[in-house]
């Protein structure tokens, strides 16, 4: 773009009201930081940096002066390019309180709804729930939910979140009550009731009593929840109204590393792709923002081409929709729903089946912001989108200053490799085509993925088929499939194969034998899970044949007869429920002192402050002014031995202060525990174990420049990732039986045997809030200030002393609130305090870190992985009498507090069931992974699901129902037996390691014995 | 100065032994600052701003590439702008340690002795001391004592101090012993072993018996105290030396508001100045410095002449020396101790008489900077030199580039005015010539101030007169006086009529009198006490009288007679003892644990980091990333109304961020006390109330802006601001009747009734560190935290709770340690965070203020003044039979606790004499002065003063020995009485607002009424 005066060098946006104007825009930075570090709002959070967890939610505005409207979209601050937000208004969590003392009402909801809890989601809840109601006053639960999509949270279970917001919809204070006249349904009018689907008489008290109706209360809070009033919502900037031509204007920002720019005309933008053919098209910044954060990706040149008139429109022809590249997918929804509602049924098949998929695309932040045409020519091979537009057979006009428009079908030659296409580098996409269906054409779209929304695909598939003129004899079919291969693949040879046959289970047979053929997916392929996906893509086949099958018995029925009950139950998508829930208290006496707490719904002391952004976390304390940021080096490789480090380049990049490593430290400070080290020192054991450490003047830098420090290695064999591959080595930190009875002789002697094996996975703990640490040192006595996010301050203090070499009481670790820990917080966070430490008491400057998502996942291990190896004997009735079981837990390169975790894990073996016979060995498998540590539960979790399996297996097997077989089993109230056995393990998991050191320990039947320790 | 190439525009200098490269350096900027605010180097602290207390003293070290040597010069970098020291090698306190772990011997030797209390002046006296050792490895005890003149101590009385250096002298170890064998004299050889001015047998223990010899010890420190080895110390940075021409360089520095030129040629600054007729000449910034700090003054042009080599050669010409004009003080010392050294006694005299001036001039710091030619240029009425070199009737040569060269006498006609003097404005002080003297010239020197050294004069004088040949007739004489009038003066009517007369009595008389004439003061000059200073004008010339009458006597026995002793003594000067002391401690037994800390001489916790300038003090800590700075607007006015504020140009300077008055407070939150407010609303009741406050983005900048901020006045009668303006105005807060026994009537039997008035006047607390504070606001709850230099932490919190209208447990107030205190930071501290607190909650940001000196000495009041009017009647012997006293306080504008200092005063009004008949009546005085505060002593030493007065009236009455008077009147050991009046008056003190409340209280012999409450 030629410097022409037109062109504004100067970001003009709003934030809460107040106009912010910087001449020295970096184009590289995102929303969210620009938020929190340079307007110093840290009431939005960062949580994932990628759009998947929506703590970074903030509202954007827009106003539109077609049609002289203003438009809210919530978004995720942590993608969204600060650059992109010229002559918007963005309002943050610290924007939307009236007074300084006057909380929104969705804050006050959700804090006295118990909806907050560790407190780092509710900003985001708060933005996401309070665009919706600056967009629809009254909203409905099914929108309600739509805007949550996009926010996670990990401590609530979400369900009090909804409780504070329910009584904000239409529809969410259903109240299904007993039938009596002094039912509580008829409490509905009263402040601050919710939902109550059952009637209070379910209540259990603490005696296993049923309440009386009097005793329950589901008031949760007394005085009133105030309503919600749009009116006195703060309001647009008129500013931004008088000058919409700030929307408009050519923008370009140089960074250091980067130009942004903005143009406004269709000639501008291929004159600019056609000098930079590099350029990098963003709308949302969702797949770019990602890459540039997750695969150290640097694009020197940004175009936005959200103003360009071509690329935003959307165009109704004969044919069906023309739709710009840069419409969102926010947008497309609501075309489509109109078109839907306009249309008939059949011109619209494929926008339902667009529809359908996109309610699981992303979460709202996303979609609000995602263009199509990013999400088409990014060419994700899990792309939700594509498939379908290829089963749709939509096409593509492209356009470049040299060669003008050309047009290009979505088929099989489109996607040329893994994110590839056949477009050329000077072509912009300027919009898709999407045909309407006729009466013959069928259309679906399916998806699997972990979790139903915000999540993406593991496979999923659009397939479309046009029969001939009413006929069941199929004229084309177009089978599209994402997450079988390096691009959305179709199935040619299935779909030429398929034509002309009839839709009868003929052609359900060859398709699916086909497709076998067509989605070849090496078992090595990346993705893993190849069977699985092998799996989903035929079943999606199937459902979608019986889908077809459906609607041809409703068009034909004549000739196609209706599904069978069991068919169609293969299809029907489950009823969607509200979602219900309630909160019981007991009730208090009118003449219980207002300042007596016993009993009342208390909101807990930082929900208020955590609702309106104001709970300061680690990464929201202020900075100092000579504070330096820290960023890992971390191994790449599992088992190997470190050849080099070279920090050379790392350490020109400008604003790096200095490299750590193990040659800093003495080797006697280094070690921290038998198996655990600050800076890896010779041979690295799992991936992403610390080998280094840069310092810089903030995180951008420190962060960049750690990714240039080259580690050379040598890998060394064997490497162990599995509990297999550690049974098969051997490789073990303990192994410990427990037993009581005789188990070998009551196997011999039990009526029935059975064995079996199963396998427990690991879970991440994902707090909202990943690791962050900020140390202060004071040139007095050594002392280190340790403001930190962890569990466990103590062995913080314990760790950091030996490492710095002072005295415990020199080390002050102070800890205000964690956005959640769950037990990974427990014994991790001084591993990524340790370094900080030695360079700040070093350089004598604080330092600051606060894990990126990724880091955080790959450097502190999660839940233990469980194998269970077992054989039981029981009676006739299905009584245990011997059970004889293998635990292998998966620890990863360390023991942290494995032993533990296994240990616990024995002594819940059998569960609550009653078994005499019993005997647990425990091993403790050391691989190539990070290592696990405490975790919810703490190794129970994983023996129960075994314990439980255990008794389904024998009520299978006696064929009789599992209920019954785990209530002969249990202990029953008043078998003193039991008490005291639980006592007695109590007190053996309290003195385990005695135990260890004594060889041998009698508790009566409790017997632990030390194999192998 | 034409901007050739090789003109340096980067400041290079080294800082313990690292390169300090600096292309973007602001001239305005002290050294002080530099270290503190850019290098974080906060051990050298500020005290004064003004070069007074010594607390910011470093080693400047320079090398003589013409000598081929290195000389340390101490200095005060309060003073030095960072823009001088280009090529020098500065050496803060952090910088002399050899390795982290290992204290220099001055460090430990300081701190082991007990030689630092609240620390602040510590890291000033190590420097001057390590200063010392550099330039000469065994100084001399009178060495010790001039490099320490320049720095105060208000803890320790400086003997501790004198105690941990003094071994490190040549001559401080004097021992005066017993005489005994076993004398510890011979302790001598023992590490730690501090002089022993009396023998242990003096000591004495607590209960008032003398100790056994082996009970003491004084052995300060058990283990060796290492001595000082010079070949440790960190060598002359190397490349300082390689390139000597960085201290010959051009230099321009261009800062925002000024340019710092250092020329390298006569030619050069000959065309600066010529250029910049405005320009400011500084070599050692000693007066313009203080201009710039204290009297709001602005040169927007410095030249620093210190390396035009016509200005600092010094020239032995037959008739007497010339010396540059920019060659300092300490140079000239040196030279002028050569040249009495080489040269015949009379030809010396002057020099003899500057020398005398030199040790008195200042602070050796500013000794080793200030310049001759700044001194005669700046034009000081009270310059301690100009006087002298009147005397000696000193040439200045000029020159310009314009007219070149010219001679002026500097007689009674150079000085034109208050500073003012004839030489034209691009004109330059090339040199002084100061003749030798003749066999029958004498030359002396006179100098009155309140404390010897280091302080500016009252009165000074130089006095010379000629002879003529071999006879005691005047041929010429001439008398110059500094402090008494706006410029040094000559008493030339005196001169005038003295020439001629012989040297005797009549010639005395006749200048006495013709003195009284010459040097007339209004009694309402500037600086105040007219009488005093007329008077020392008169004793200085009766002292040259004598002084000479005593060369002539010498010279000429036949003719005058010698000096009759009482004369002899008038001139003689008190011999100069050296300071001696020790420390005494009981000693411990061999047996004693050594982990026992109990009689051992053990050092403080903080003594080692004090002296090792590790110590945090508030404006030590680090500074947050959003700090601001504040400074506040004080009244000019004693009395006034304020009739507007006008803010507006101060809120024009870049970086201020905002102005606070009392209209940003609701009227009940500003109200503070029934006398005390935080922001000063309609009405002054006296110089130096905050009435509003600047916050900036950083120190200069808010000092700055706060001074443009324009207040009206309208002044206000009465002005009440003496204790006799309060009697007349009966401006009281209080008046309390203390009394026992019946006065009246005892007086009227008295044999003997006297009665006197006496006033004791107010006292400065002078902690080192000023009043400072820095609050960090929370977002959360409205929460406070203050670190600050109180010695009242809950008045703290009680008044910013209120001031900020939170929970008092929202306010943290936090006290590390505090830079001296004595009373002054007990009431005062909230007064100066309570404003910083309003803006730290308003804005959000950490707020900071450190008060400058002359800030913090009209801001914060002292000790009280009092008056004593009293009556007393007693017998023949001197017993006391009645007292009757009227004691007035001089409170200030509010009663801060001036009750309880009146009441403490009333209560020991009979200090430790026994009368049965008392009557005290106390007031407290309000006047338009600051409110007095508490000060060590509470009032008591006032009232025990006025009661040693009474008690030498009676005995100068009675023609008895005071002693005598004293002892006859003490209460007897086992007097129960006495112990029991001690008692009931303690049980007094602490009721006594109970007692107020009674209005009448009787506790037996003791009544306390309330009067005029």
């Amino acid at each position: 773009m030629a410097d022409t005066e037109d062109t504004c060098k100067i970001l003009v946006f709003f934030v809460n009201g107040k106009k912010i104007q910087d001449p020295d825009i970096d184009p590289e930075i995102t929303l969210l930081y620009y938020l929190r570090n340079k307007l110093k709002l840290c009431g939005t959070k960062l949580g994932c940096g990628e759009g998947g967890c929506g703590a970074c939610t903030v509202m954007i505005s827009k106003y539109h002066p077609q049609e002289e409207n203003i438009r809210h979209y919530s978004v995720n601050s942590c993608l969204t390019p600060v650059a992109s937000v010229h002559g918007l208004a963005v309002t943050t969590v610290e924007g939307i309180r009236s007074t300084r003392n006057k909380l929104h009402v969705v804050q006050e909801r959700i804090a006295k709804a118990h909806g907050s809890q560790c407190g780092f989601c509710t900003p985001g809840m708060v933005m996401s729930m309070y665009t919706l109601l600056r967009n629809n006053p009254i909203p409905s639960m099914a929108q309600l939910e739509e805007y949550l999509t996009g926010n996670l949270c990990r401590c609530t279970g979400y369900r009090p979140i909804l409780d504070g917001f329910r009584g904000l919809t239409s529809d969410g204070m259903v109240i299904e009550g007993c039938g009596r006249a002094d039912c509580c349904k008829f409490l509905r009018d009263k402040p601050g009731v919710i939902n109550v689907p059952n009637c209070p008489v379910n209540g259990i008290n603490e005696d296993n009593n049923v309440l009386e109706e009097n005793d329950i209360s589901h008031i949760l809070y007394e005085n009133d929840f105030k309503p919600y009033d749009p009116s006195q919502e703060v309001i647009f900037p008129p500013e931004l109204k008088v000058h919409p031509e700030l929307q408009t204007q050519n923008l370009e920002y140089r960074g250091p590393r980067l130009i942004f720019y903005r143009p406004s005309t269709l000639q501008q933008l291929l004159k600019l792709k056609a000098q930079h053919p590099e350029a990098r098209l963003i709308v949302g910044n969702t797949e770019v923002g990602v890459e540039v954060k997750y695969k150290n990706k640097l694009y020197p040149v940004l175009i936005n081409p959200s103003n360009i008139h071509d690329l935003t429109a959307v165009k109704r022809l004969d044919s069906g929709l023309q739709i710009g590249a840069s419409v969102t997918l926010s947008k497309i929804g609501q075309i489509l729903r109109e078109e839907i509602k306009e249309r008939k049924e059949h011109q619209t098949r494929i926008f339902t089946a667009i529809l359908e998929m996109l309610k699981w695309f992303a979460g709202k932040q996303i979609r609000n912001v995602a263009a199509i045409g990013g999400n088409i020519m990014t060419g994700s091979p899990i792309s939700d989108l594509n498939p379908l537009l290829m089963a749709a057979r939509a096409t593509l006009t492209f356009c470049s200053k040299e060669r003008g428009e050309r047009k290009l079908l979505m088929d099989e030659n489109f996607f040329t490799g893994y994110r590839k296409t056949i477009a050329l580098n000077d072509e912009i996409l300027l919009y898709v085509h999407i045909p309407y269906t006729s009466m013959d054409e069928y259309m679906y779209s399916y998806k699997q993925s972990r979790r139903r929304g915000d999540d993406v695909a593991i496979v999923n598939a659009g397939m479309k088929v046009i029969f001939r003129k009413e006929n069941d004899a199929v004229q084309d079919i177009v089978l599209a499939f994402g997450g079988m291969g390096p691009t959305i693949v179709m199935a040619t040879n299935t779909m030429k194969e398929l034509t002309g046959m009839s839709w009868n289970s003929s052609l359900l047979e060859r398709g699916l034998s086909l497709l076998l053929e067509d989605l070849p997916l090496s078992p090595s392929a990346p993705g893993g899970m190849t069977e699985y996906r092998r799996a989903l893509a035929l079943s999606f086949f199937f459902k979608y044949y019986l889908n077809v099958l459906r609607q041809l018995s409703l068009r034909m029925p004549d000739k196609v007869s209706p599904l069978a009950e069991e068919e169609l139950r293969a299809i029907e998508e489950p009823e969607h429920m509200l979602p219900r829930s309630t909160q019981l208290f007991q009730k208090v006496p009118p003449s219980q002192s207002t300042v007596d707490p016993i009993g009342r719904p208390m909101i807990h002391t930082s929900a208020l402050k955590q609702a309106t952004g104001e709970a300061v976390y680690i990464d929201d304390m202020p900075h100092y002014e000579n504070e330096l940021y820290a960023s890992f080096v971390y191994s790449s490789h599992a088992h190997a031995k470190i050849i080099s480090i070279d920090e050379s380049e790392a350490l020109n990049v400008d604003g790096v202060v200095r490299f750590f490593c193990a040659r800093d430290l003495a080797r006697e400070k280094n070690r921290v525990s038998k198996d655990n080290v600050v800076f890896v020192q010779d041979v690295v054991t799992c991936v992403g174990q610390i080998i280094g450490m840069i310092v810089a003047k903030n995180q951008p830098t420190a962060q960049r420049a750690a990714k240039l420090v080259k580690i050379q290695y040598e890998d060394i064999k064997p490497l162990i990732i599995t509990i297999q591959d550690a049974i098969r080595e051997k490789s073990y930190f303990n192994k410990w039986t427990l037993y009581k009875g005789n188990t070998e002789s009551a196997l011999n002697t039990s009526a029935h045997v059975l064995e079996g094996e199963m396998h427990v996975g690991g879970q991440e703990h994902f707090y909202l809030e990943t690791q962050a640490q900020l140390v202060v040192p004071s040139c007095e006595d050594g002392t280190m200030e340790i403001f930190s996010s962890t569990q466990n301050p103590t062995d913080m203090q314990e760790k950091v002393a030996h490492v710095l070499g002072v005295l415990k009481n020199r080390v002050i670790c102070r800890v205000k609130r964690l956005g959640g820990g769950f037990g990974g917080k427990e014994t991790k966070p001084p591993f990524v305090a340790m370094p900080l430490c030695i360079a700040a008491a070093e350089l004598n400057c604080p330092v600051r870190i606060m894990l990126d998502r990724h880091e955080d996942m790959v450097l502190t291990g999660g839940r233990h992985p469980f194998l269970c190896k077992w054989k039981v004997g029981f009676s006739d009735q299905g009584i245990l009498l011997a059970i004889d079981a293998d635990l292998y837990a998966n620890a990863g390169y360390s023991l942290d507090i494995s032993h533990a975790v296994v240990q616990n894990a024995m002594f819940a073996m059998d569960n609550a069931y009653k078994c005499d016979n019993v005997k647990i060995i425990g091993y403790v498998c050391k691989t190539n992974l990070p290592s696990n540590t405490a975790f919810r539960g703490f190794g129970t979790p994983q023996s129960t699901i075994f314990a439980e399996d255990i008794i389904s297996r024998i009520a299978a097997f006696l064929n009789a129902n599992a209920n019954v077989i785990r209530e002969r089993n249990m202990y029953r109230t008043g078998d003193t037996t039991h008490s005291k056995e639980i006592l007695e393990r109590c007190t053996v998991r309290r003195c385990w390691d005695e135990v260890l050191d004594q060889a041998s320990f009698h508790i009566r039947k409790t017997r632990v014995d030390t194999f192998n320790k």
